[in-house]
């Protein structure tokens, strides 16, 4: 098995580039985060793949002030910008300052991920007290905890001005095993969703940037419970909501049902954002797709059967949902 | 079109009671404030829609303390029973005037909206303060949480009294877009549903009332999560209970669907309300009524096919769930 | 009627070892509290059913500090292990002591009831305290909420330790009637479930022995919602985990799709713990194992024809979910 896989992944054809051919792949987008100077990015675009795989802004390592690295990040984000970054107006200059920079190298969306969708409008005072704690490494729990959901608000701003479109990923308790913490680390697959409140927390940002024509913010749960309770009632309400994919232990056959029975009666097919497989694994990427565009098919062949679709909606309910859908909501 | 629907709208099959008899509406229950005069109502028991349109009485304009129109409502309550409304004691027989008067316009139902099911006993000494806070325009969020909670089982006893059902419309935050609120009100559709908790909220009424044989209570929820895990344990207990049916955002085809399948196999089908339809657009009536109606009997069938149901058994339940639940549920 | 039934309870094929014979039963546990003296287990022992019929170690009743009858449950704890119990020490040797006598009975498993799954670790000077507290009869509600919690993880511990399979039920408030309870005492049918907290209330103890290769600890939830939102996924990561079948209410030809449906996608098929019906009626198990048994035969059917299992898969699944599961599980 070794010395097969090793003979293929030495061939021309499994090169990534040929692979993006070979299935089709009209764009591919990366996470970054905010302090990552791209330089695979911009080698990309000096060649064949430019605009084809592209940058996503994902700051979180400079929203987080409970990560230990949080000071060591505002560094990096200091050399990258020139800002000085000393007070919340210039951290705010130098985070817009990198989002211009991951548009210039073809982002068009950036991704945020929280335990959970808490979002608050916090008093400046509060917020320069937040920040100059956070600089001398003394911000409490409940700090980071407000930062946060400040941030999120900060960030639907600054898409509604540049244009980028929000990803929020919201509702998973992180490095749950403890015991694995201690002996590895962060980020080794102890995840585990959690209950969320999208109706409460999101209310302050969305009651003032939920209407706007600039702004485009994709949600994505792992608390299904809340697709017909909030998700497709907010999205129903709010025009710059879109309601994102069926994600990580949902991205299955029966998940993608119980998400298109549960939300598209209230919510609509043009207020969702189409496919994306969020994938760590490159291979996987033509089966994830697969599998998501014959959950569809089945769907949209039963609304058929069933009389709710007739035939000429049927066809475009599910070229939107397989492919006109996610180009839109991510403008590409 | 406009042209089309103006000549529709005065020709004679278009009038109301024309439509009622076309569409054979046997009783449609409007939904009024304690403090309506029922002018209108009065009007139509003396024509031939007598007891065919009736009332239902929907307290919330007096019982919800946190109103900026809550003085202003008890005034005209004072004017309409000739009460004095200056003690609880005697706002509790205004309550009961209004009630009557209602009922003497044909109302068999009262109505009742409430941000979660939470419901309490309140010492005499509390309520005696915060219906004083109340009178005097101080009264706090706390206060009115408390008095909202503790109305219901009041509301809930005047029913067991006066024969009433008793409806409970729960777990919707109302006015959820600031914006939209600020600049143009209440009641403009920005309604967003919560996750409640049925099961500790109502524990202080159903501990008192939940068996009394004179109390029908029906409940409708916009959490799903709530019909198997809550709802139907509840009313498999408590007599008094009936399940309403899937209500706004989840009376739909696969809202139905939900609905019958989480809620039967534990509540049975007798202590489901039947279908009504809690429309504002009275055009959408004979439509909502048909998607219930085919729902059930798709269900009905898919339980026949299966062997749960034999044939008898069927027509029995889809006749129960069509016409005769609501009937019965609602003293018509 | 009365004499039909009469007749055939005096007729030698309906005594109970005969109907264990004819329904083809290899094993039934009982459920039995810490202090039982498994007099009836001990007779068991000496005839023909010697390892068919068996005790399960039930220990709430000298884990729960609220309850009213605790502190003779312990005096009976000391008349039956010899220990003094003066000391948390000698409480857990009591313990250990009873476990063990359970074993030599014959006992697989444990079982554990909560009204949440939360579980804790408190620091040795707290449960001193505590216990203190509780021997002296001045326990307080958060003393036996924090005690039944850290309880849990000792229990897991020492199953860890002494092999005994560990069932959890959580999630449901009992005596929720209180006219009722006032009236008869506990334990009359007024249950009522509850929304639960796995990934949170579950973290200490899973941090802890979660991935134990000496734990087995099933888990049985009332709240569907957390089906897939967190117990699969907490399957998915912690070895020591096992989902129990759908349990109670959900113990229904619906409620066991839903949790197929919900479960295996994620947790996989050797995640599941396979079935027990756990009923009070002994005349009900074989109606109860063929509900879920043609549950089963219905869901691998579908899987089948929709591509997901072939043939041998199929067989193999509906062997282990019939049978195969739960014997490897309970240790049968």
């Amino acid at each position: 098995m070794y010395d097969r896989i090793d003979a293929a992944l030495r061939s021309e054809r499994m090169r990534p580039a040929a692979l993006l051919d070979a299935w089709n792949i009209r764009v591919l987008a990366t996470t970054n985060g905010a302090t990552d100077e791209l330089a695979a990015h911009a080698a990309l675009r000096r060649g064949p793949l430019r605009g084809r795989v592209v940058p996503t802004f994902r700051p979180d390592d400079v929203t987080d002030i409970s990560n230990p690295a949080w000071r060591d990040n505002i560094a990096k984000l200091r050399e990258l910008t020139g800002e000085a970054v000393t007070s919340y107006e210039s951290y705010l200059r130098a985070l817009r300052a990198r989002r211009r920079a991951f548009i210039d190298m073809g982002a068009t969306a950036s991704d945020h991920g929280a335990a959970t969708p808490l979002t608050k409008v916090l008093p400046d005072a509060r917020l320069k007290e937040i920040f100059g704690a956070a600089l001398a490494g003394k911000a409490s729990a409940a700090d980071a905890l407000d930062f946060g959901a400040h941030m999120l608000v900060e960030h639907a701003r600054m898409s509604a001005s540049d244009g980028l479109v929000m990803q929020l990923h919201a509702g998973v308790a992180r490095n749950h095993d403890a015991a694995l913490f201690a002996r590895y680390g962060p980020d080794k697959g102890a995840d585990v969703p959690l209950a969320v409140d999208w109706t409460g927390g999101l209310q302050p940002l969305l009651s003032e940037l939920g209407n706007n024509a600039n702004l485009t913010l994709v949600l994505f749960t792992l608390d299904e419970s809340t697709y017909a309770r909030e998700l497709a009632p907010l999205a129903g309400h709010y025009s710059a909501l879109r309601l994102g994919p069926p994600w990580w232990f949902h991205d299955s056959l029966h998940g993608m049902r119980r998400y298109l029975d549960s939300v598209v009666e209230t919510a609509g097919v043009a207020n969702l954002a189409g496919f994306n497989d969020d994938t760590r694994a490159f291979l996987s990427i033509p089966a994830r797709h697969a599998v998501w565009r014959r959950a569809v098919a089945d769907w949209v062949a039963t609304q058929h059967a069933a009389g709710v679709l007739d035939w000429p909606d049927a066809r475009a309910v599910a070229y939107d949902l397989a492919y006109g859908l996610a180009k839109k909501t991510y403008k590409l």
